[in-house]
């Protein structure tokens, strides 16, 4: 798995600016061993990834409203230590790779006291529904435009 | 609770189909007490109302296509005998109230040994997007049509 | 429904601190018509019940080490307002009910725009396992010093 | 992520049976693109593995009674088609590796027409709760004996 977490890159290396989303070890995110479900971790993963849009001004609703959408072709993640009830993490996701039409998110799931619980992988389109809601999705070219939003500074 | 299980009806009792749907207890369903995690029931209610409808030609896609929607106004459970992991069941459910323009859906959660482990209500508008997808949904009047399809013969 | 929410109590009414959990709807809290997958209320009042317990120093990890758990006999919600992706929420709970070896819930989601989105209420019963990890749960009387911890001042 | 899927393994290639599990599409588990929500595909991975080791007599509550596990050191899915509410799929999963002390399961969601909607690999630790419910869990070796129970003939 390590590998593809280090995967060559289509371009010159991007530095993103780092989103941060809270997210803490709910009971009913555990399953009988006492140790979070894993589906839990791409649930956050998913959620990060807007709220890094959401950080740049391309939040939740206003992408709704304008009809895109950020699907997924990929998505996987290492657990390296088993979170449990009641840890208080936080998720850091940047944008590891722009292409044309797509872009790789990659996060990481950090417990308070540093120890790194999971990194993941999400590899998305950048889609709009063209004729409306409800119509079909179609790959959108990335403009620089939005690039430049998540550009360290 | 039991209360509102046998609440009275608006209308002279409704004989209706019962619909089974299969649901078996997985593990990520359950907690770290080693039971089920309780809103599970709750996504079992939901699938089994529209597998209801679904078994009178109201699929899933049928009703997306053509608009419906069953948004809800109110669920509850009882929760009877804990489920556990492997437990295999079914979600007897039938319609229990017809109002103007809602109606009840009353389900049972049965385990494989003729065990009640759960009881629910979900008390749903019948409603439509009225100017297509992603617009506003509206209440509809039920219209007796709709009411057939699900009384016992 | 509301019948249940304004049930007389089994004693003289308990003036409950308010616990107060942040919650956001996320994209995949969201259903086909757009607005919040009504079973997301009820992971929220669990993980809202643990929050309650937690600000009174009975966080998940102590219930757990001590074998103290709170499995739920009953749960409902009214669906007042529908919640949509990226709705900034509370939860506010409180005890509202203290029997002998049970008591409830109530939780009100409020949107940051102060608008009700859902009420909501838990029958809980006070458990143990009394013999360690993975033995039974018994139901245990629920001392004063308990009821105590959640008595606003 | 393809690379991963056809990754060389340790040892030469297991003929392993192959699990089917029943898998459909509801309201529920999809999103306001009226697609599924991806995570969802992980938790059927999950009980489609544990549904496979039910196959061959390790069924969940044998499992848990006699304290093994299968903890995930990693996991990932290539989403190929988008599945869509009331779509009838099956996950078909068989055992790819065998590690000293891991093992890999892949699977493949195919709707009822015969597309495969999605691939996934995952990668787990062969473990047990040495101490009996609640107490640490340790990688185990795992045995000819087991390995055998998913030997294809």
């Amino acid at each position: 798995m390590g590998a593809m977490l280090n995967a060559p890159m289509d371009e010159p290396e991007f530095r993103s600016i780092v989103g941060v989303m809270r997210a803490d070890v709910s009971w009913g995110d555990c399953d009988p061993a006492g140790i979070i479900f894993y589906p839990t971790y791409f649930r956050w993963f998913d959620a990060a990834t807007w709220a890094l849009f959401g950080s740049v001004g391309r939040d939740l609703r206003t992408m709704i409203e304008s009809g895109y959408c950020m699907p997924l072709v990929g998505a996987q993640c290492e657990f390296v230590t088993p979170a449990e009830p009641g840890d208080r993490c936080e998720v850091h996701s940047r944008i590891t790779r722009w292409g044309g039409k797509s872009f790789d998110v990659t996060h990481e799931v950090v417990r308070a006291d540093g120890t790194t619980l999971a990194r993941g992988l999400e590899k998305r389109v950048w889609g709009r529904h063209v004729s409306g809601p409800g119509s079909p999705m179609r790959g959108q070219p990335i403009a620089e435009d939005l690039k430049a939003l998540f550009r360290a500074t």
